[in-house]
């Protein structure tokens, strides 16, 4: 039984909350939290749960195992440094740290100490992005030659990082889970109008190995919700749409002939759904509920979580990257 | 009554003959083809139109007025600028040349001899647009910010031209129809996996004055056909899909309001669908039946069409300077 | 501060409870439920209320003040009128009870004791609902020509009671509320393939004075899932549509004019979208927060629900006349 | 070779001559029709065809071998009458006549003269209806349980006939070309809101062998536009869609099971996708290009064309059923 403590009950940190209450290989043995209406909130939701104002609290306590971190990015590093050093397992929502030296700092007092770091990074957990990752895995895609993603919406602008941070973050992990190339390059464009706030909606193009171009489009100023995501391999193509309810996944066979056209030239023809379109039967369970029996998994049988801080760190990468190509105007930047 | 010869009967010529042939300010006196099958196909469908084989033939009639060019981009210039030679005014498929000097060639050629060139750039003809357009040009949207479009499909590759040149040039011609701010800079990231073939898949990202941006995502390659296009201004904005048969635009009012959030900041709120969404109700008629109406309209009254070839001089830069980026891995690249 | 027991914790008792519990007007004071481990997760969810097996335990406690029973239905008019004769007020799931004569034994007792009985016909507290009723009920959409509804998926037989108990009578408050002509007959059709079932699938058609007319399709048994409802007005047009997260409600403004036709004859022809449509703004609440509202508020205040037994009773009226036709191969019912 | 006279050239008629002229195996000799600007449209468009206004012209041309009728239904009868006795093969717009006796002269004629009666049902010849035909009499949906037809749109009001005889005309065919099972009885209910004017709403349900239940939904008084049929099959359900343009078919492998609920009940279930849905690819080709095809073979090869006289009288029988059951309000008619 491993014994959490919850730091952050704002946006997210109460389904966190949920889903650690619903895992019987865990208990939730504490929440902290600044603001007191929330911690209120959370004491009414979980009377037996110590609710607290101060993360020390939790880190000093010897009835906890692991630490679940859920509060604004810039606070990631402090707290999850701090829980390390006093022992505690930590899983950190995403991104990890808002700099690749943070990250790097993380992982290294972790590994010193035997400590596991897991980054919340949901998507990776999503059914729908498990089969999809399976299906790469097994070569059905073919090599994949694209990966294209739209998540916009309109939305809450979040005050101290770009919209890349906040919401590309989801697609890169997709990414960089289903996708074995390795990025080389960067650009990323974005719109920032309203003043003294961070880009509202960005573009991010990367260049992999092999040939491989991702393109991520990002926005939370955008009239329509949108999350999708296709996969262009040599043998099928995928498409995710996560706003579909009953056909998140579909997988086209598309063929590419070459024929002789009337005008006697030799000339590539795509036949447009050339075999059929399968939408696969997805299971119906909460992405985050296996997050955390993964963490939780992970740190019983002492292995690594699937988004572990060596993963996270490689996103950070990118979005460091992106935000040097941003202000120079989506000059393109080397990776590594 | 203006009488007219086309050129080209293979995949769009039949639309303008059919457009041309409806209008009752014009005639379709000849139609020139070089593939045999298809000279038969245009002369079934117009017995007591002259059909051959050359296009001297046409520029050398004294009862032709005007020349349509519905070729393969390569031949544009040659055709166009003998056409102007031979005194006829032109109307040239899109993209007018493929090449700015090109471009330039021709319209200087058609200054010195006084006579017409349009240029077949469709969508802005189409109602759907022009009620964009006009909204724009009245003000109701605001300082347009962004424009976003996608277009893309499973479909034949074009041989010549990358799908740039084949595709984005509808989304160009819209963009700057409705966005009045100039162009600074263009970058460009394209996919071309299939050896001996230009770029099928493609983004372009537009820097314009004032701070707004651009982008393009067009594709040959896509198991999705989209059609869609986003303007974002700081009033309203508004959604334009193509295959949404009833609600082809919907313009949306999206206010921005400012609130003291729950952690002590002042951050920024977007509100959802503030105000009501409206679809208001599109004229349904053919955008080529549009066009040909102006083409025929220009001459008669010695106007200049809507798409003129200054304008699509503006589009041609455009895609010269895109190519330029692609080869060098989306390095941005100035304009002008 | 009204203090509630509530009866039942299976599919849609713990949304019940969530929603007692957040309503700073009312207390959840205790759970009644049979099956064990339901009753266990009542308990692990809300540790500081009772949990007990025996619906007469809440009968007999002196701190409740009301009842809500989300029991299956055979079992409602038996647990309604114990819990009156105890003295406590009742918010009973719908249907009120399985017969008319089981409804009129409830509302008789209720008011014979001056005691409030509320039916959880939830989708009457639909914002999207409320919004439609009030645009009717202000004449905005001229006379009410028709009521078509659709609710179709894949789910669940329930074991004793017909789909049109279990769905219909969803879109029977919507259209009583709704619209104000009463119901002169019904007739029904229905499928029940699977052998000791009752009907998966069922049509219903409704004449009502003035000349309208309402048809709903309900099914556990269809591919696709469908919650669509559409008003038809002689002045305007509205579609609910339940699954559309964004535009919930569309209202189309489609006028009707008389025309000459070509044919020298006098025809009727409607012009499509001949204004426009709009989606007006719809709160986003849930729908069973504003029910426990209505009815913590209507003991408080000694008002009537907007959802009260004699409003239950002309559903089950309707619901028992079209068990009737089903019997009998769609022979239409006459009313009262 | 066939040649061809088309009587008719308003809204159908067009659509016919187009793929007569482009049919290899017959001619298009004349075109008949009454008004003078259709008959101008017609000559402009087919130079070297007779056009004349007199029906009698044609059935008098001894070098007419077929007529294809596509006049107001009120004149099919007679129409179809003299063009038999002038010894010409018929092709009659659907509903073959206004009448069962008026079907049963002309199937009767037709015999004694030895010539061919076919009906443009076109539906019959999608090639999504015949994917879905081919599947089911395959045996592949298992037993067909249910047809669940809604085709409505905001359109023009027909003069002379109601809505069932002009929508539903089109989903009856699809019924009867799928489902082999033998209707019983037939219930309606319309509404008919404009003096003067025939229903043009209107549901029809149908009562087959073996408990399979079909209803029709058709209006021309919506503002949805929907052209959707469902057929329930025991081991498969079959979604069409229409206005789906690249997934027109759906197919949904639906497994029932029973499993033991937690309430002590033996309980039906219904799995949602148990398995995968699969798109099929669907042939691109226009059916009325297939339906001219099947009607100029059938004369060649003298067969009997997929719809014949005696498919199209079980129509008209269902539809003089209907007009019954709507002056009854929905009283249930028996078929034969």
């Amino acid at each position: 039984m491993i014994r959490i403590g919850l730091i952050g009950f704002g946006y997210w940190g109460p389904n966190l909350a949920r889903n650690v209450a619903e895992n019987l290989s865990c208990e939730l043995v504490a929440i902290c939290e600044q603001v007191p209406e929330r911690r209120a909130r959370a004491q009414r939701r979980y009377p037996t749960t110590r609710v607290v104002a101060e993360p020390r609290e939790l880190f000093a306590a010897p009835d906890i195992d692991a630490c679940i971190i859920a509060t604004p990015v810039s606070t990631h590093a402090e707290l999850a440094l701090e829980a390390l050093e006093s022992g505690k397992h930590i899983l950190v929502e995403k991104p990890l740290a808002p700099s690749t030296s943070d990250c790097q700092r993380i992982i290294e007092l972790a590994d010193k100490k035997g400590l596991l770091v897991a980054v919340g990074h949901t998507f990776m957990y999503h059914p729908a992005v498990r089969k999809i990752q399976r299906d790469a895995a097994a070569g059905e895609l073919g090599d994949i030659l694209s990966f294209n993603s739209v998540r916009t919406n309109l939305g809450l602008f979040q005050g101290d990082y770009n919209v890349l941070w906040d919401l590309a973050v989801h697609d890169l992990s997709m990414l960089f889970h289903i996708v074995p190339q390795r990025p080389q390059a960067v650009s990323a464009a974005g719109l920032a109008h309203f003043p003294g706030h961070p880009e509202e909606s960005a573009y991010l193009t990367l260049w992999l190995d092999k040939g491989c171009l991702a393109h991520l489009h990002v926005s939370w100023f955008s009239p329509l919700k949108i999350r999708q995501c296709i996969v262009g391999g040599s043998k099928k193509m995928v498409v995710y749409d996560d706003l579909n309810a009953s056909e998140k996944v579909k997988i086209y066979d598309c063929g590419v002939t070459s024929k002789h056209s009337s005008s006697q030239r030799l000339k590539l023809e795509i036949d447009y759904r050339s075999g059929d379109m399968v939408a696969p039967c997805i299971e119906n369970r909460e992405p985050l509920s296996i997050e955390i029996e993964d963490f939780v998994l992970s740190i019983l049988d002492k292995k690594k979580p699937t988004s572990d801080g060596a993963f996270a760190l490689r996103i950070v990468e990118v979005l460091e990257a992106a935000d040097r190509s941003l202000r120079r105007q989506g000059m393109p930047i080397e990776l590594r």
